[in-house]
């Protein structure tokens, strides 16, 4: 299995990226991902409870099981919070792309991010979507990749590259995310392609595997978004033997983890206003459950953060978190170890001296920027 | 009952504050509250599992259920993940006390408040404890209340007074906190005195109600310390029918909700860094647990908090923070009022319509200050 930093589509797809306008700024806002032929489609979404209007168009699509052609996605308006007419907006959406790609609505996943609870500017998606389209090619993700960001600063992109049998499968995948990153599940949109033939069940357990490696390994700041969402369409073009399970299962869902949280780094290199990049692991702990419990319970501590930020070895702080996050730990049993706060990448080794059971999440420091970008953006 | 803004001393009791030097600054950091006469206890300590050894001390001496004299505290240090080292050091400060009162170490509870993880510099409170006791006085509350204090930049005190038969009674409490303020409980130290005689059960029962009404629910950064504690003290001098229950506990129970409530608001206000002093309520939620989980949850979103430093009314943040919570809610219950974000008083208003119950919580805003405070406290 080759790693590559670059999302190069897979055989069958194409992408595009426009600005519709949605963003005042006038920066590309509306990607388009698109299969020549028909897709495998599995999600994961936001849990949320309230969910942006396209993710509800696309679990009731996904129910169906039918299959996929394109996903569309908007940057700058979340369409979340907006009733029955943000449903309409999604499915008015969906419905001018079908008829400029000609493929059926029900093909379509739609999605959304920006700022929640305003109404989705529909005309200037319907009067770019004929650009969009045109616009379709195989070095599209180029500028797919820009349309779907909001306070990101870097574009985020990774794929992987193996064998099954005689024939080559990639997995090309790309992210956005910065702020509201917090699992279940982190807080972002990722899009992913794979040429790989699998079936429906096969890719559905390899995808849940790798966000829970991965994506619900992240955090940012603790807040979870109404529009997370993992979309992976696999349309087959590689022509290898069906994966369904076995080895070569297990080889596709390594080259997908590898993506994801490639992927998922990446983000929270790019976390609002961070300084820092900050490893936590929690070893010995009870079971898996409480290790991640703790170790998150760190990443989330702003006074943890602060301390990261001003290079302040304030090691009471990730004691008192790890007290506070109610797994079972005593004084005694625990160990703490953290790498030179100087430096760009920090490593925090928490010892529980509890079981044999072993996590490592992902977050940044927390800063007067962070708050900036927050406190001003509408 | 009259409610009075400024601690005035119950009867029986005396209080004093000195500078031992535990802190750099020079600033005041032992205080002493101590009753001429024999006194209950009831304590409510942090649930974290990491506790400092001040409170395992005190924990131990709670259950023999004999009276107590005196409580001492230090500001600077928290004695806390300090070992076998660190209970040793607490008990040497109950020791000094003792023989200095003549009186027994077991009748002396111990607190202390400040950076977690250095050992406790005894020789310098050993060395000022005579001062200590020599200065105590009727009017020594005004050195305590300032002898507790951390970050805090205002002491924080109230009073209670009301009739018990014949007989006035006196609540009066002085806290601290700013920063690791989150439920439950609240990150903070608060000592309460009364003359009020009134049986131990009773005491114990108000307290905890009183607790839950007002410091649990409070966040400033929804950090849990190692050392939270409300210690309330109460010797009977008022020569009051003892209290029990019925009508004179309610009196009682009244007045200590109004002391801990007033506190409870002094310590958001003056939370690290705040700008603002935000009222959360949920409404019309499952249960009042549920409409506690999604206030608490709305208060402790960086997202929302930064939009409120920043006057930025984005609203969604709100709605995406309760949808998170685990409540029971939906996009089309929910409603969401705010007041004008330029005062320096916020009321946020949340309609769940899920049922009758509701909750209330206080919280401040999340500012570039308190990145400073806590990026820099050492």
């Amino acid at each position: 299995m080759t790693f590559l930093s670059k999302a190069i589509l897979p055989k069958g797809f194409k992408a595009s990226g426009v600005s519709a306008g949605i963003k005042r700024s006038g920066k590309p806002d509306l990607a388009l991902f698109y299969s020549e032929i028909a897709a495998k489609a599995t999600c994961v979404f936001t849990s949320n409870k309230i969910k942006a209007a396209p993710l509800k168009l696309d679990i009731r699509l996904l129910k169906a099981n039918k299959p996929f052609r394109a996903i569309i996605v908007n940057s700058g308006n979340a369409n979340c919070f907006t009733g029955a007419a943000g449903l309409k907006d999604a499915s008015a959406v969906a419905g001018y792309l079908a008829k400029e790609l000609k493929i059926k609505p029900a093909s379509i996943l739609v999605n959304s991010t920006g700022i929640i609870g305003k109404r989705l500017a529909v005309d200037k998606i319907r009067s770019s979507v004929p650009k969009l389209v045109k616009s379709l090619s195989k070095n599209g993700i180029a500028q797919a990749k820009k349309a779907i960001l909001t306070t990101d600063t870097f574009t985020k992109e990774a794929a992987a590259r193996f064998s099954i049998g005689n024939k080559i499968v990639t997995i090309a995948g790309v992210a956005k995310g910065a702020g509201m990153i917090s699992p279940d599940m982190a807080t972002l949109l990722v899009f992913i392609l794979t040429d790989a033939d699998i079936s429906q069940g096969a890719l559905k357990s390899a995808l849940k595997e790798s966000v829970n490696n991965s994506f619900n390994l992240i955090t940012v700041d603790g807040c979870m978004s109404t529009n997370d969402s993992v979309m992976l369409l696999a349309n087959g073009a590689a022509a290898n033997a069906a994966i369904t399970g076995g080895k070569d299962l297990a080889i596709f869902a390594r080259a997908l983890n590898s993506v994801c949280l490639g992927l998922a780094k990446m983000v929270v290199k790019d976390g609002e206003g961070a300084t820092k990049f900050i490893e936590i692991t929690v070893d010995k702990a009870k079971n898996e459950n409480e290790a991640k419990k703790a170790a998150l319970a760190v990443a989330n501590s702003n006074l943890f953060k602060t301390a990261v930020y001003g290079e302040n070895p304030n090691f009471g702080r990730i004691a008192a978190a790890i007290g506070a996050s109610g797994i079972d730990v005593s004084e005694e049993g625990l160990k703490i170890k953290v790498s030179p706060l100087t430096k760009k990448e920090i490593k925090v080794n928490c010892v529980i001296n509890k079981g044999k059971a072993k996590a490592t999440v992902y977050t940044t420091d927390l800063t007067p920027e962070y708050i900036k970008i927050n406190a001003e953006y509408n």
